[in-house]
């Protein structure tokens, strides 16, 4: 198959699949969701994806009526029905099927699950991103990764349409995150992110960029920044399942980064050595 | 039929209908809807309805196929197919159908039509209503009327689980409204609700209620109010498309109310013959 989706049990090529009306998901956006990519027949950072994952429903008091090492096991039963080598795996789950009423009433309503697989694979990080900014007028819950994604969606397409890559968010001063990726900058030779509270998602990208930093005795300085020091930043940097560590060049129209290419090489290398090492694995069992 | 759904053309009883997981409902919430009750054939203010639909679309840049015409008569259409004289109406637009990227790349793809109609009755207004508050930590886009109902659900539902019938959230000290409601205030004499800005929904039962008011030589001030000013009300009033003024008698478990009786007697009863005459018309054409 090329590409498949996945719902309850059912599952077929992603364009002929059908789901109820009456899903949660059609009348709220009831619902939470995760997603990582494949190569070789392994899953990267599956098991991180999936704590956050239930970490999500569970904020939100959806019961997933699977446990952890079920759910992942149909990811890589499905995954084995794609053709592609390289894949995007996304998987979601909705409250549950019942008549529009906004209330859920009872919290043992059973959640639905979905997945959907199709071919793509990370990106290749030589590239140089152009930005734009907008401020960050989403809700107060983006560290659960909802299906409320209006705000991501409408900037994600403002982006498109300037011929960017992505929109990076702010409220007031303080940069928080991107439409659909983490941002960090480097300055002076520390990497700065903004701290993981409700504005920002807890990125596992971002985690493992922090963990480089470390491993390569570079500063990190989990801190709020601004706009100003996100325009004078030596090199900014975003990051997401399918970005690891993507530099851009250019914010707003002006042109930004390459004052820390040593930095910015090592950040790169590391994950993407990491990333090959860890998705070789099935070649080697 | 008891139940109906419609979606782009089918319809059929609302459990058996089944939708494309690819619509872009599925992933990003992203679409907008409306709703408003009949009573003998007749669909209450449904030229209000229609022109909120189509403008809240408008901000989204959701192209609906339709004329609000069209749109309207297959409204009447599908309402004729339920069996029951009294029904909830509601419909909703989708972006589109298309593989799952946060950009929608065209502005021409064509918007998907659902319709849902159930039997239900606007409420009896002599009942009092209970409310809870809470922080409003939704996104800055209230104005328009989105799928992305998760922060009105998870409040919903915890006003359900405490005994009472609705939220109230405030943004720090200013009140903004109800999880599916609007909110207003009696003291003194005058009626106080909330301006419509981008905090608030431009609700149509709220515009009712300040023409009710000025019908009435109530004095209208639409200013904001806060929190302080909601619990030292004479009455603390919601309304809503089926709830045209509905009285509070408790807030956060502390009584409330009671003390402007003869001013919501002449709104409700204005409001409630305005309904009655509006869906009578049907009987003498």
């Amino acid at each position: 198959m090329k590409s498949l989706g996945y719902y309850n049990g059912k599952f077929g090529p992603i364009e002929e699949m059908m789901i109820p009306m009456n899903d949660r998901v059609s009348y709220f956006g009831d619902g939470v969701y995760d997603a990582t990519y494949s190569a070789n027949g392994v899953i990267y950072t599956l098991d991180e994806h999936m704590d956050r994952f239930f970490n999500s429903a569970g904020l939100l008091k959806i019961n997933i009526p699977l446990s952890k090492d079920e759910m992942k096991g149909i990811l890589y039963e499905m995954l084995a029905k794609v053709d592609s080598d390289e894949n995007f795996i996304y998987w979601q789950t909705t409250r549950g099927t019942g008549m529009r009423s906004h209330a859920f009433l009872s919290n043992d309503m059973p959640a639905n699950i979905w997945i959907v697989i199709k071919p793509d694979k990370v990106k290749d990080l030589s590239q140089k991103i152009r930005l734009i900014t907008a401020e960050d007028t989403r809700f107060y819950h983006c560290n659960i990764k909802t299906l409320n994604l209006l705000v991501n969606v409408m900037a994600s397409q403002k982006a498109t349409e300037m011929g960017c890559n992505e929109c990076v968010f702010h409220r007031g001063d303080r940069v928080t995150e991107c439409a659909h990726s983490n941002i960090h900058i480097i300055k002076d030779g520390v990497f700065k992110t903004a701290p993981t509270d409700h504005l920002i998602l807890p990125g596992i990208a971002r985690a493992h960029l922090i963990k480089m930093c470390k491993k390569h005795n570079i500063p990190v300085d989990e801190a709020p920044f601004t706009v100003e020091e996100l325009f004078n930043a030596d090199e900014i940097l975003i990051s997401s399942a399918g970005s690891f560590c993507l530099a851009a060049c250019e914010i707003d129209g002006i042109p930004c980064g390459g004052k820390a290419p040593e930095i910015l090489k090592t950040l790169q290398d590391g994950l993407t050595e990491e990333f090959e090492t860890e998705t070789k694995k099935s070649l080697i069992q």
